[in-house]
């Protein structure tokens, strides 16, 4: 913490805020300037309340130096954190670019194996899907629920691949936490701390998407919420933030990418269905993403998105979807990475 | 629901648009301008699916036209919603101008008391305390809970004061719900959808405030999942937005007071203490509130800032308060209202 | 300026940072923290340049803590700057409402002199009008220039209501600073730095509005600019700031007058017109700008809206605009301040 | 334009509203739906004036559908703009990448001539270099003007690089149109209507950067402004947008890059210097632009960022510019693109 002077302040009231700081038990460096002095405050019992500071005379600014994230920090652990999966050699934040794909929200059998049959096929890892949606309108289709779970869990046994799904309240959390392999929290609950205590009690990953105006210190502390609790397996996940911009429906925060490097061992995935809304922006912002050093990609596909029961717009077609992962194959080895191909994505371009 | 075809259109491509939408069940009206044609789509049918209607050949845009929200607008309801409380005369969205006021949190009964009995005295009719606090930080003060809501259910039959509290998740709903006046929902839980569809099976006034970054569309959704339950008693609060603007805590958006008026029936406060997280910003925002025609305001008062566990920096102190109350009271005839006031106005004065 | 080391930062690292700043010829303060060390920057050798501060081993961030004007701060003169035009009672600034009313463009003298007499007879000391318009679109209507200035300056012959209009180069720079009474920099010029320049040397006051994403600091370096080359007569404007809300054409910050008062002498009136974009709005947000401590407000008026070549749909009738001048006089004695009356408002009232 | 009538508006209203657009010379489209009627307006009068439509009674809201730019509107001309250089095969806009590297200001001959040399041989085609800078300070330095033009033409004849330099008003228009290749309108400018104007009347290639809150359209409609004065030579630039993001200076958009592409036949750069304002965040978003499908970068390269007297914690180091060369190389057949290279390319990875 820093408190700054205002120019005209007197020898007596920087002494008074020395004073003042001395007081509540931490240790007051007064720095004369050439205009104004500033006064450093170090100590080691907490959280400073800054309490009355500003209102001290003679105080222009009190400005925070530390962060408030502990364990998602790079202070505390160096390495990049790397999530792996039991029986799979999938991995969430190594060298590999992960990519998780599926439509929006299950809807029936039948579509949900469709689409994990062509996404496997081109080589994703990761089957998204939604059973439980947050949906703006209560009025607007809400999900399938434990049916859907049901599904995913068939989708994993059959194609090998690992679901990631929305919980939205404790009991939902609990029943993802059973039945899917990466329990998501939205974007619009990114700051439903309760939520991310209990999800903190899991032993399961948790994918935390950026809510639509969070800082990247906020994000952080979603993250340091869940970790606090004892569980470290944290997926962050960039999804566009809200601005006057219209072009999109959210603009897609790709600098969040190399500050969370600087910042975080955590890794961090990029949404850009949901950050651009428009199926045509889907692959140009997919690339973007992996060229800008994302861990990997979440897209929704969807074999008949004029039918899609939520976001058909943003969908891409399956024939999109092996279009991207091969072009990601090409980026991916510019920035040290690769994607996970062998058959898949030979079958795709076949 | 309006699509715009490009300039370039060929009158087969509008006519293949105009009998995809017949198929699906609505009506098409093509509107040929100078330039491009749009066709109207009218129809009875519920939410249309935008689908592959923007990936259509010669379609440039599709706007949507009509609103979301239902119970919450003006549309079915013309007539103001007022929320009224058994056994007082004080009133959310009427004549008069609320005014709920206290603490950031409960501390203890001494300092929780203390507090009642100034802004009591200065003529305030809600008190608000947190009992249950949604803190950035994992590792921040909580908030006192059960204790909490006992002292403040002292308070109201102390003071006459109705009491307005903050519920984060299911458990607290249902404790806050027994033991207060009105349940707040806190900007970061305006869009816990889970929430708010319990918030909407109670049978006390919600409050909700607007999300950091909550367009008025998504913040009517908000009051219309709690109504679209049966809980018609919903009292919309203003708190600032998140914007790059950084000379205070949010940006605090008056213009959206007018805007609800013109479309809604619910009332509205603002909280300028959360909006500008600055104790010297409090009263000219407050009194700016309440001459844009807000039905009340929320402000936090602590008589001891400097040693406030939360927000003691935006917490003004019980003789600005009373300073307040008087200028609002002078305030409110200009927009035909009025302030409460007797003796508790003429108290503060002498 | 404060450096901020990483936790892991070796007492070497400190040491070459330390060593790096006094070879630069300022001074360093290391100030050792419990996680962390930080530090200080003084000197009196200009600004400094982070260069490769923030790249040197061990360093986590780099915050400037100066503020960077210094004409326009109240640390350099702690009195309130007031606005005072030969001839007249008028001043913008002192303890008066300033308001400044008229249409948009002036499209003729017929009805630019309606609109003048109507406002000069509703209590407004300043009559705007544009002559030069900077329109978004080249296609739209630039304003009738010169004509326009020369219809303005016999309104003031007429009615004694002293002239606001807009120069947007440095062409018109001159003519409106021969015509006029201040000189208006719009919104979208308050970074045009020649032209910032260019009124600088003039000897008339100059109104700047906001920039629609311009920070505090920005707004006061664009005064700082006029004021750096010896005019110091400089009125601020808020005109709404550009964030994702949409219910208004742009959001009006009102926050950022207490945040003025507390850093600047200069006088700042408020635009409800451009902020909103709405006739429904205006009176709301002109009376709210007062509430909050703004020097004054500048609206559209006009008598024809439905036919006005510009902002139509957000200038208010002169009917409305006697209703607002009655409802600030009711609101400024609040603030301290009152609205210059006599006969104008009586015979409004009438 | 679609006029949306409330749930309420009686026939009478719906047709009265009708009569009044009929009565303005245009034709109104009466659209009745389930719950509301919209009303279409069509006509070939040029811009139709909103006027009091919104006011009328009955009138929910007014939608604008046309877009009010043409000429840079693929709309009127579907083949990509490409921007090409007499002497040169450096083309803005074609298959290749256009990369334009060089210093924030040019300070010195030395200084100049040392970076272009480096950026030249890792195969950058064009070179910047500020001769006039829009600083936010009046106290920073402002560029060396004349001198640094004179510097630049000398680095076009020796290295065969063309010259992108900024014009900060219509003086400095002339010269940078004499003495450089391409004049920039820098973002703070970009709705500097005046000189924009006088920038369509030069025959020089113009570039636009993209204003800190401007939207798509308004930046397409800054193109326009430069087009409908007769040059058709125009090149935007995304350069970053203010968000409330804290993590970068600003939020590069790269969403925009498909919206431009599918509006605008014009090319588009992308600047990762100025929207991150970090060096270690240049690269990433280097390679993520044109893994979007930009036309190329311009970056800010210096030989001793520590010693720049301007933005040096934004200027990569020449062997960064370098290994940039050689991602982008790599990235760019991705998107159907190459990067010049040759033994530029080659040199500098030996």
């Amino acid at each position: 913490m820093l408190v700054v002077m205002k120019a005209q302040a007197t020898p007596e009231q920087v002494q008074a805020v020395c004073d003042y700081i001395d007081q509540l038990g931490f240790r007051a460096h007064p720095l004369p300037g050439a205009q104004r002095t500033a006064i450093g405050i170090t100590g080691n019992k907490g959280e400073f309340n800054r309490g009355n500071l500003e209102e001290l005379s003679g105080v222009a600014e009190v400005i925070r130096v530390s962060k408030a994230y502990k364990l998602a920090s790079r202070d505390v652990k160096e390495e990049d954190t790397i999530i792996r999966f039991a029986g799979s050699d999938a991995t969430i934040g190594g060298r590999g670019v992960a990519v998780v794909a599926g439509p929006c929200s299950i809807e029936s059998r039948e579509q949900a194996f469709a689409i994990a049959e062509s996404v496997a096929a081109a080589g994703a890892q990761f089957f998204r899907g939604g059973a439980y949606k947050p949906r703006t309108s209560p009025y607007a289709f809400q999900g399938l629920g434990l049916d859907a779970l049901r599904i995913m869990a068939e989708i994993r046994d059959r194609f090998g691949l690992r679901i990631v799904t929305e919980a939205i309240d404790a009991h939902t959390l609990g029943l993802v936490a059973e039945w899917a392999d990466v329990v998501q929290i939205g974007a619009r609950n990114m700051q439903n701390f309760a939520l991310l205590k209990l999800a903190g009690k899991l032993r399961k990953p948790v994918l935390i998407k950026r809510g639509l105006s969070a800082t990247l210190e906020e994000f952080l502390m979603a993250a340091e919420y869940v970790m606090s609790e004892g569980n470290y397996q944290v997926i962050l996940c960039e999804r566009g933030v809200r601005t006057f911009a219209d072009h999109a429906r959210n603009t897609l925060d790709l600098s969040i990418i190399p500050a969370v490097r600087r910042l975080s061992h955590l890794p961090i995935l990029v949404d850009p269905s949901h950050a651009t809304g428009r199926r045509d922006s889907v692959l140009p912002m997919a690339r973007a993403a992996v060229a800008s050093g994302a861990d990997g990609v979440m897209v929704e596909v969807h074999d008949h998105p004029e039918k899609a029961l939520s976001d058909g717009p943003q969908s891409i077609y399956p024939e999109q979807f092996a279009l991207m992962m091969d072009e990601l194959a090409q980026i991916a080895p510019v920035v040290g990475r690769s994607l996970p191909r062998g058959i898949h994505i030979e079958a795709a371009r076949a």
